[in-house]
């Protein structure tokens, strides 16, 4: 089987010959996701409208492929706006008075603000209906728009009582033409979703990674895995989040005031480790953690515990490789992935996730391959 | 290259022939640290000697080869004391009464609480210097052992005023007969640096899980590879924890304690995000994160920010090992791979990070072999 192949299985797999969109579709805003919007339809053959505050952002996205200028007398079936969170509802405002048949969406990563500002403009939001991809690395500018972007991601449709189904039907077929998987909650559950899985974490990474700041050199190179997980989408831009925590702020600020009372008695128990009751109160935040902590859907959506077998790996592309290939021939599935490197030493560890069941012939056949296994 | 060559090249790398320690070791304590480092030093030929408080674990530990049973009259030159935190000094206490002749470590994972008690109950600290290696995976017992654990992973080498450097001469020869990289601190750096990088980012981690417990199986729906990265160690033992933060209180208290304060401002932010200062105060604690993070040693210690590259593959090891393949005959290095699911479909995105310079090279080339690249 060659790449070439594959790409052809996903997209089979992804998407369903026949194309559901008709019409134009117009895309406010030429950046990432609305680039990559364009792309994916333009590869669908949808007739693409793209507009931009930006006449360099907009000529740019245009050369890559991801649509058209605008011309007088477009009428769009769909709009699709895609402009920072501050901005959204008052574009999305706007375009439903340009185009008075079309159905407006959005992707701002919060849904309920935009919808009640529209509500309170007296816009007319029987033809909007907010959405949000789970995809795109919150970075880029249509320099980095891909077609494949949004290919079996999660994209929310956040209906509300103002729209009827019919009428919304147009956002479902974009989702479907561009891979992605629909998936129905109301603003409200969006909101309180993305508060917890999303932005609450990326306020504990950065919290976490600004005590790094003044951390003797010495301390951090004891750093291991751990501590790199915990902050790695702590290099986030602040620019973002601010508009996203601005916008989705009481719900951000629940979850993690919860987690502030938590980490209170955290410091109490710290404070006076000696006290009855304070080892039972450390115990409890952290069973605490790994009853949470399992409830994260695994790959592909289930649920699993899987176990880990590390394998020692000389520090090349081809020694990895190989050590897959092999793991193919065994005929095990791999689940999982992660490299861990030896600070100083030319060759990293490789954590293999396998079933359970799995793990045990994995090892053995490994070790008469001669792999060195440095845990399982 | 066959992969015995590796194992091959890595012990050539990390074990200088001429093993450097003489006479006999002895290792209190059976689990994954002592077992392991008992079969590190029989394969190097050292005369090893375990006890352990269970008879099952020791004769576990002696089955699989780590060393063997004590003997009337057995005068080790070094004593190394692999047992839980809590009982750290008192076994070390003992071991130093009942070989007077021998230096005697630990390997836990504070180093100023074992000390200060050996100091305050008057034992003979000119021979005692506790030690911390910077591997395992806090979990397993002696059936995980591995001679290999600490190959290339940086020891901790916690001298104070007591001890003579002459003295302490023995755990340097130790470390490096394992084939790590002994690093010397005080035990207030190390319990400073580990409060920092390793037992504040595990509160941190558990109290952010913890929030997810409680949250509707739709947001969880939501999760993507950020929360999952900030909840990994979220898993970890409770049992284990719970000494490790009781003998380490006041340096994790001092970090947490300063995320604390740091989080009630973002907490104020979200409680009033339309007064002035407050997006302001939301961009300084994400920007602080920024900072923080990249201080971080990337691989073999260096600082380098490496650029990501997203690729789709079939999610099959086959598929992955061809990838890898490829990027080495392109003649780029892999700096890091972590894997991504996409929830609900039969592939993945591999994420390849690679030094900038060869970034631009490196998609060329897989696009003109058939790859698609979901993201650079």
């Amino acid at each position: 089987m060659t790449p070439g192949d594959v790409g052809g299985e996903v997209a089979g797999a992804g998407h369903p010959a026949p194309r559901r969109l008709d019409g134009t579709v117009r895309i406010v805003g030429a950046g990432l996701l609305g680039a990559s919007i364009g792309l994916g339809l333009r590869r669908q053959g949808v007739d693409v409208v793209l507009d931009d505050v930006s006449p360099a952002s907009l000529r740019l996205a245009i050369d890559y492929g991801a649509g058209r200028a605008p011309l007088e007398g477009d009428t769009p079936t769909l709009v699709v706006v895609c402009v920072p969170p501050d901005v959204t509802a008052a574009i999305v405002a706007r375009e439903l008075e340009t185009f008075p048949d079309a159905l407006v969406t959005d992707v701002a990563s919060v849904k309920v603000a935009p919808l009640r500002a529209l509500q309170e403009a007296g816009a007319d939001v029987s033809r909007y209906i907010g959405s949000h991809p789970m995809a795109g690395r919150e970075r880029g500018g249509p320099i980095s728009a891909r077609a494949d972007l949004f290919i079996g991601r999660p994209w929310v449709v956040a209906g509300h009582d103002g729209i009827s189904y019919r009428a919304a039907a147009a956002l479902e077929d974009l989702i479907l033409d561009l891979g992605a998987t629909p998936i129905e909650m109301t603003p409200e559950e969006h909101d309180a979703g993305v508060a917890v899985v999303s932005h609450a974490p990326q306020v504990v990474a950065s919290l976490m990674a600004a005590r790094l700041r003044d951390a003797p050199d010495a301390s951090l190179g004891l750093a291991g895995q751990g501590v790199r997980d915990v902050t790695r989408i702590a290099s986030s831009d602040p620019a973002l989040w601010v508009q996203i925590l601005g916008a989705n702020a009481s719900r951000v600020e629940e979850v993690l005031r919860a987690l502030r009372d938590d980490l209170d008695d955290v410091l109490g128990a710290l404070a006076a480790p000696e006290h009855p009751g304070a080892l039972r109160a450390l115990a409890e935040s952290i069973g605490a953690g790994n009853a949470g902590v399992a409830r994260l859907p695994g790959k592909h959506g289930q649920s699993t515990t899987f176990t880990q077998v590390v394998v020692m790996v000389d520090d090349t592309p081809g020694q990895l490789a190989l050590l897959l290939t092999e793991i193919g021939d065994i005929g095990v599935n791999l689940e999982d992935l992660r490299l861990e490197h030896s600070p100083g030493a030319q060759f990293g560890l490789a954590e293999v996730s396998v079933v359970p069941e799995h793990a045990e012939r994995l090892v053995a056949e490994l070790v008469r391959r001669g792999w060195t296994i440095a845990g399982s």
